[in-house]
């Protein structure tokens, strides 16, 4: 397993006793100094208390902690929610000896339920007094819930002439949809960013990544995506626009594109990740719409899980999602396995495709033949486990 | 099993191997003598063959008889699929000797392999030589593909001193979506009705029922919704804006509401039928985009199956219709049991509610304090056996 240390920060994952599995459930991530700071959230109207919380935090665009617990997600708990968001942060803040309002506080797990304030405390100190260098892979663990593994990435680039590194983890497998689904994110890196540099920076690539993959399609009310910059690496403070703002915007898209991808792969109960790759569009927003109309598909995702090549589903998605086109036109490939053109099916090319589709990950090729544009989107299989999953998850 | 007899139609279920399970698969629905007609199709931009066929034949707004195939939907199936539904009119044509033209032909099954022509000519001749005052229930099941059982609804009013009936049979259990997803419905009548005094009472019944449903989200390439009025009941012709309208309209609506709750009954794997009623909205499309959003939901359907009143995910799904609200107002009850109150969850009642949820059939109130405008809509639980009939579906 490979260790992530980024120069100036420490973290925690400890188990306060909020999962009845006695499973670690709480994090913290520090960070020797304050950090810049850029967040998106959910854009749910119904918002989580530490999200209302943390879009209050971040204001001022910046930050020095993270406070994650797992196993309640604190959301649909009235104003109490909001009193035991912000006693975390307190709590945090006493056992780091920062200003709470330095400290981003995150929950995710059972809805509606009352935080248990009390193990949260506890676990808060427990955390605190077990930061480390090291303690990296604990934290992205203690956020976990339906996971099945834990989501790391990471990269680095010269910048500046200082090697400066980037690392991240993400929590989430269900509730994953574009716009910040399900899932909490951060993306820690030791460069010195200027504040709006890092703010239009984490935009760029949350658009490209995280925005790009879907699972079941609906949106979480906890959403949390948060890029921190310490600037121990002793880089002059990169700013927008510069040739060091796309270096290290290149890095961080990378870290981002493989946390996202992780999210779809242990997407629940996914056996197989695939990109709906469409080409040939008249717009980018045209070739987005297309491929998220495919890759939300039910049927679509049963398909996939079945390893048939359904090109009839996915003409059929195609013809919904809103887009003017042409449907004599329309190529789909598996794999550069063609199964419809112009379209029309390719049957005898099916089990060709059907025997591409055995693999854990493939793609299909979508051509519109309208314009020049393309885009992808990452999707997942609806299976058994999927609904085995979500209709025991609290029972 | 009652019958259903319409003066002056004639119906015929047969057998003609397009279907490798040997059981019915073509209908024929004929009446006497030409009727006004007047039709919804889908408005997905890839339309099936008999679905481009079927739109000009119906223009002229009269028609005689409707030649319905299942097990191959005649769907991606190109310019041979076009002159396969055109054969299919000019068969029936030929054995009911009428014009091809008043004829509407229907398919649905497999998308994207070539319609067996020369079994549907045979079982045309077959179903008219086999026409029947009595065979209602054979055409409803010849038109079956996955559904589990056939689908019939029928009322009847007194208009200008008649005795009218009104009967209609609907197929289709996946692709079920509002806006005419995969569904064949045949409404039938003996009244005589003015043409566009029908066609705008298909249209405003149809928003009422068959797009109030949802069943995966996914639209078909196939649907079509015929109503025909023959007028062998003897009244005079029915004209818009009219008492006997209003009178027949509401028979009508009655009729296709039963079938549109009929097909969520039937919704692939379904193993409850859920209403989504949401009250206290700004405006009707307000309800209906709230109610969808939660009746779409895979994790609120999934919950469904495993009998939890999840709150929760009812809240993230209000919270991401697109509708401005006001969480910390919304309340929610299963069956009269209130689980969230002012966004709020009420955990106290949560066993309560998972009884009510034990019925087949139960409904989720919605209540968002903003305004006095309300909509239902009907949906289905997300379960193993929509996994398994759609992964396998063709395999």
């Amino acid at each position: 397993m490979p260790t992530f240390k980024i120069p100036g920060f420490k973290f925690a994952g400890v188990a306060c006793g909020i999962k009845k599995s006695k499973k670690k459930d709480l994090a913290l991530i520090v960070s020797d100094r304050p950090a810049a700071a850029a967040a998106l959230f959910t854009t749910n109207r119904v918002k989580a208390a530490p999200v209302i919380v943390g879009m209050r935090h971040i204001k001022k665009g910046k930050l020095q902690a993270v406070v994650v617990n797992s196993g309640n997600a604190n959301a649909c708990t009235g104003p109490r929610g909001r009193r035991d968001a912000e006693a975390m942060c307190r709590e945090a803040g006493t056992a780091l000896k920062i200003a709470p309002e330095l400290i981003l506080p995150s929950s995710t797990g059972v809805i509606g339920v009352p935080l248990p304030i009390e193990k949260v405390r506890l676990g808060v100190r427990r955390a605190a007094s077990s930061l480390s260098r090291d303690g990296f892979m604990q934290a992205a663990e203690a956020m976990l819930t339906t996971d099945r593994f834990v989501k790391t990435a990471s990269g680095h680039c010269v910048v500046d002439g200082k090697r400066v590194h980037v690392a991240g983890m993400v929590k989430g497998a269900g509730m994953i949809a574009p716009n910040m689904a399900t899932m909490l994110a951060y993306v820690l890196t030791d460069a010195a960013v200027e504040s709006t540099c890092l703010r239009s920076m984490l935009r760029a690539v949350a658009k490209r990544t995280f925005n790009c993959v879907t699972v079941d399609g609906d949106m979480s009310t906890n959403d949390t995506v948060l890029l921190l910059a310490n600037g121990m690496a002793g880089n002059h403070q990169i700013r927008q626009g510069s040739r060091d703002s796309r270096r290290l915007e290149r890095v961080v898209c990378d870290v981002m594109r493989k946390l996202a991808i992780k999210l779809v792969e242990d997407g629940e109960g996914a056996t197989k990740i695939v990109e709906i790759r469409v080409e040939g569009a008249a717009s980018i927003t045209a070739a987005q719409r297309v491929a998220f109309s495919v890759a939300r598909s039910q049927l679509v995702k049963t398909a996939f899980f079945g390893e048939d090549p359904n090109f009839g589903r996915i003409l059929a998605a195609i013809g919904y999602a809103g887009v003017p086109l042409d449907p004599d036109k329309i190529d789909v490939s598996f794999n550069g396995i063609s199964v419809a053109k112009n379209g029309v099916g390719i049957t005898a090319n099916e089990k060709k495709a059907a025997r591409a589709m055995r693999r854990p990950s493939f793609r299909v090729n979508i051509r519109l033949h309208q314009g020049k544009r393309s885009a992808s989107v990452w999707t997942s299989d609806l299976t058994h486990e999927y609904v085995r999953i979500n209709s025991a998850y609290r029972t």
